[in-house]
């Protein structure tokens, strides 16, 4: 860090196809830090490093170097080994609901350090929040407290995480830099690493209502996030996952949490469940847990126990009714047939047009917002049966998440329409 | 101009590889020179097209664009055809300064709009500001009534030309993005055609102390000019001549005004005298005046008188002694030998380093300053003879300039090194 560069060959390099040094890497992402790389440079870098790749020695220092433009976390004194996890963002995925107190349940110690949502895909605090006193702010020494009385947190960052990823990822956003996978990876992980776990389970989604529509840029990303927390000494591992219907029968906040505590309840949509289990199987054998079958914790209570102490210890009532949207409008079935599509974006799309999501960092949600669906695709579903509820608290949004759905909803007649079992969930695993 | 664009869908499309549209052209550059678009949004762009290129119609909207953003002169109701000259810049190229009253005298007008020197290439107007009195700004009326008098006139730019290649090329400085063949051609491009002149003749250097050291590159460079020019209405060819040498036998302010008005006198060295005519014969021809032979105008005092009148027209004295540096310093052949190389960017440097160029906008340049060839490259020279004198009112930059010299400067024994005729000086002729 001591050697100075001039950003404009740091830029030259990756432009003309060169990999950057270590040192060039440290030095470039700590001025902008400080602000002594300008953003016109960084933007034009972050364009070269989209354009040019980087390797995976750059990618892997790029990391570090963002890590240590913050705090860094350290929950190894715990008495439970800690174990994360984090999904690259789907339509319904209110996986952290239920899988942070089943993990904790089963022995592991499982701080969740989560975001509000942007655009199509839900964030676990908005959703966390439409329970009634919920509150995600905590100071770390309650965080620590909290997983060692109850095993489970869900909260906002407590602490200074990577903040050159912040300012990285808002300048990404407006120069047309967002897509690359070096850094897409390196911002996650920055962030992941920084936390201090021993273990992290990635849930890669692909399919339209994921960030990574394509299979084989998805497995890019898995890989190279999987190859960086290595590096850095913490086991990871990944999983792609079908995003390509919506997770479960519901997008919206109050609407999901419903949905994750039938899940805890021991119900709950079959695919949720699985994938649930999933997460929580490869958790847990992360940590060397793997005696337990987490399958038994959802059945027995033990994770609703958990869930219901993780609520209460942030202030929130786990038996206080959930926010209900003021106005319904159901979308039925114009003819027998199969629902042979029912696409994540146009639900995502519609949910948050209803009001269950925002465009801006600023904007405030609806809790009771959301879609809820009555069939999944595949199923045979007959005229005039109820195939979605609308719901929100401004109903003059019904026309506008109406036109996100169309196309997204297909019944076929029954002569060209099969009903079909759903395709599978887990599309890969992928270890160091 | 009245549509809108995002600048991030705009970045987008030339990052993936598209073609910008022209209505996204005309938009990109309009909002960034008002500054809706941001400098970073701007710089992600340019490292784009840099990556990913631009067609022929892009680079020709995208100058029209930039030449919008600003005036326009026009020259059209001279009673006499304007022709400008423009080049990339080399070491020791004074060429305008005999060039400009020679095609005057031969019936053209002559508006030369120049800049000043960056780095180790020299500037027309701190040569010119050698001469005591001389001043570079002129108001449009005075460039018109002197174009009208004497016929050339070669000043600081009057008039606001395109504004948007000065912001962006700011921009480009510092991002890593000035290499680029259709940003380096709309620059130049933008500027010229908005000159207004009828026709114009493109000097691209090629060689160690040109811009351009790669021939390909250099003859891309020159071939989208030419178009450019075409496209635009203006007669346009470019000659690609040789930079790996410097050309004439001096490098530096008043040293280079000394050389010019040698040739102007009918004398001075080959190698500038060839260029100076053969870039007056390609003017002249271009706006159809080719009965006249400029070597006769040089010959018999008609471009001198020419040269004479125009100084003095913008107060400065022909007749006024040339500064002269306070300290000199000779570099001597240390045995027999051939001049085998005398490289252009190492004087260039040499030159600069003695103060009569800049590193930055707002430094002053030393009139007196520069260094002087007694011998050129392939030339037999004998131990002891004078290579190069160094000048500088600066003594103690000597050792600096000399090591600009180390390993440019060649003498090659009498076994090995052969007396060479010098290469062709003018290498390539591109027309439309």
């Amino acid at each position: 860090m001591s050697r100075r560069f001039a950003a404009v060959d740091v830029i030259r390099t990756k432009r003309d196809g060169g990999a950057l040094s270590g040192e060039q890497i440290d030095w470039v992402v700590a001025a902008y830090t400080r602000g002594e790389v300008a953003e016109e440079q960084m933007s034009a870098l972050a364009m070269a490093i989209l354009l040019r790749g980087m390797d995976r020695a750059e990618v892997s220092r790029w990391t570090r170097a963002m890590i240590e433009s913050g705090s860094r976390l350290d929950f190894s004194s715990l008495p439970r080994p800690a174990v994360d996890k984090h999904s690259t963002g789907g339509v319904g995925d209110k996986v952290t609901l239920p899988l942070a107190p089943l993990v904790a349940a089963c022995g592991a110690a499982v701080p969740q350090l989560s975001g509000r949502g942007l655009g199509h895909t839900g964030g676990t605090l908005d959703k966390m929040e439409a329970i009634a006193g919920w509150r995600a702010s905590l100071e770390l020494a309650e965080v620590d407290a909290q997983l060692r009385d109850v095993g489970a947190v869900v909260c906002a960052a407590t602490a200074d995480l990577a903040p050159a990823d912040r300012k990285l990822y808002a300048l990404r956003d407006v120069t047309g830099t967002v897509e690359s996978v070096p850094l897409i990876a390196s911002s996650i992980m920055s962030k992941k690493i920084a936390e201090g776990t021993r273990a992290l389970v990635l849930d890669v989604k692909v399919g339209s209502g994921a960030f990574m529509k394509d299979p084989a840029l998805a497995r890019e990303l898995a890989t190279t996030m999987v190859a960086l927390g290595t590096d850095a000494g913490v086991e990871t591992r990944a999983l792609l996952t079908d995003m390509s219907t919506p997770l479960g029968r519901t997008a919206g906040n109050a609407l999901e949490v419903r949905e994750s505590v039938e899940v805890l309840a021991g119900g709950g949509p079959a695919d949720l469940v699985e994938l649930t289990v999933v997460l929580a199987r490869e958790m847990l054998d992360a940590v060397g847990l793997d005696a337990v079958d987490p399958a038994d914790a959802l059945r027995d209570g033990r994770a609703m126990d958990v869930w219901r102490r993780m609520v209460a210890a942030q202030g929130g009532d786990p038996d206080a009714p959930l926010p209900v949207a003021r106005h319904t409008h159901e979308v039925r079935a114009e003819a027998d047939g199969v629902l042979t599509g029912l696409d994540a974006l146009a639900v995502g799309v519609a949910a948050w047009r209803l009001g269950a999501g925002r465009a801006r960092r600023e904007e405030a949600v609806q809790a009771g917002a959301g879609v809820e669906l009555h069939a999944v695709r595949g199923e045979r579903v007959r005229a005039g049966q109820p195939l979605l509820t609308l719901h929100t608290d401004t109903p003059e949004r019904f026309g506008w998440a109406l036109e996100a759905l169309a196309g997204g909803v297909v019944v076929a007649g029954p002569t060209t329409g099969r009903p079909a079992a759903a395709p599978a969930l887990v599309l890969e695993r992928i270890t160091a």
